[in-house]
């Protein structure tokens, strides 16, 4: 299993283009944020589709990470998200994930996806990743 | 219904920090592509997913664009992807998409990703777009 | 809105097929039930994926109707469903729903599966049901 | 590799509850069909969701043993369907699957589902099978 700050280090070293912040790694579960700016937005004032999904699938990659410890080579086979209400233009991305199963292979979890301070969700989105035989005790 | 030129002054000018260029605009379909650097990889050498999400559902925007002319605030309402084989770091992602059905309020479609120059798709994706009531003739 | 017992009266008559035993209607919720005999199963001695997908997909219309009362022409618009652990062959599937969203026009929730008597889920989806314009107050 | 006539004995043997009828079993496709009547119809006077569903699985099943041979424990994993127009009901579903990958332990494909007769699809699904280790060589 690796820690907040294992994960928060090696997302800084692999993804340094990535723009999202770890809130909490919980057991089977994560919570991540993306801050909203400019280059987040789109037409009609709103947060774009592919932010969000980026959000949904680094929050899943998180809540493994803590689970089965530092396997970069762990790939998303899967994603399916539903916008669920237009997100506010001025508050961060929060994305709540918990793991429905941790299987050898393959790990299936949802997200739940908020504006900041709001308990109406935005969007929900589940995804399935794929871990490299042998890299899981 | 707008023309391949049409769409991409709208792109250029309403999401300048998006990277995809169009291919084709043709009846139900289109074609993008999204050029493939540095700050596209992941951990593996490969392309992360959400390029090619975005990619994804960038390609069936323009699809719908071309069928209902220039309406922006067509918003994606679901998008569901499945990742096949390992995308090349060295080639764009090419993203084939083709309408479903172009109802009055939603449009469905799917889009087939490949490493450009190669026939075996990397991904492959269906969404969802809603149209705002009034909009399409 | 309507209760159990309307919402158990009306499935008797208009879908007299279905083998589904509605437990309980809640807020924004439902929890049904699918006995498993012999038509459920398929080799490997497991529930087949249709029976899940029925199950699931007849949770989140009796959680809608619970919510905007009886409108049979309610229909689903897409289910997606990951299937997550072999079902026992001997127990009732039992599906919990909950609904995200009640729009106007779309619904979207999900349903998590269990095999009667585990905490474990089997399966999980997520569907979206169409409200026909004018049902819904 | 199964033919259709070793896939329809072995459906008639371990699926005897099954409606569907193998049209055809093709290179990596198959286009198998549901004979509607009273059982499958939902208020509205349409064919319900579950038996497209069904249908659509049923179809990825066979496409993928006409590759595999008879290998009676693939599973499916997970299935996304779009129901995109109100099918016929007095014409039977027709499914026609694709397969788009065939990995040594999934394998991903689609399925247009038609009522017979008509150009226009009334769903589109997009399913994943695991196969057993060791089944394929």
């Amino acid at each position: 299993m690796a820690t907040k700050e294992q994960i928060a280090a090696f997302m800084a070293s692999d993804f340094p283009q990535s723009k999202i912040v770890i809130d909490e790694v919980g057991q089977m579960s994560a919570r991540v944020r993306h801050h909203i700016g400019h280059d987040e937005l789109r037409p009609g004032g709103t947060v774009s589709g592919p932010v969000m999904m980026a959000t949904a699938d680094c929050a899943l990659y998180v809540a493994i990470l803590g689970e089965i410890g530092i396997v970069p080579l762990a790939v998303t086979t899967s994603l399916n998200i539903n916008f669920l209400r237009k997100p506010s233009a001025e508050q961060d991305i929060v994305a709540v994930c918990r793991i429905f199963k941790r299987g050898r292979s393959l790990i299936v979890g949802d997200v739940m996806l908020y504006s900041d301070g709001s308990d109406d969700p935005v969007a929900h989105a589940v995804g399935t990743y794929a871990i490299p035989p042998g890299s899981v005790a």
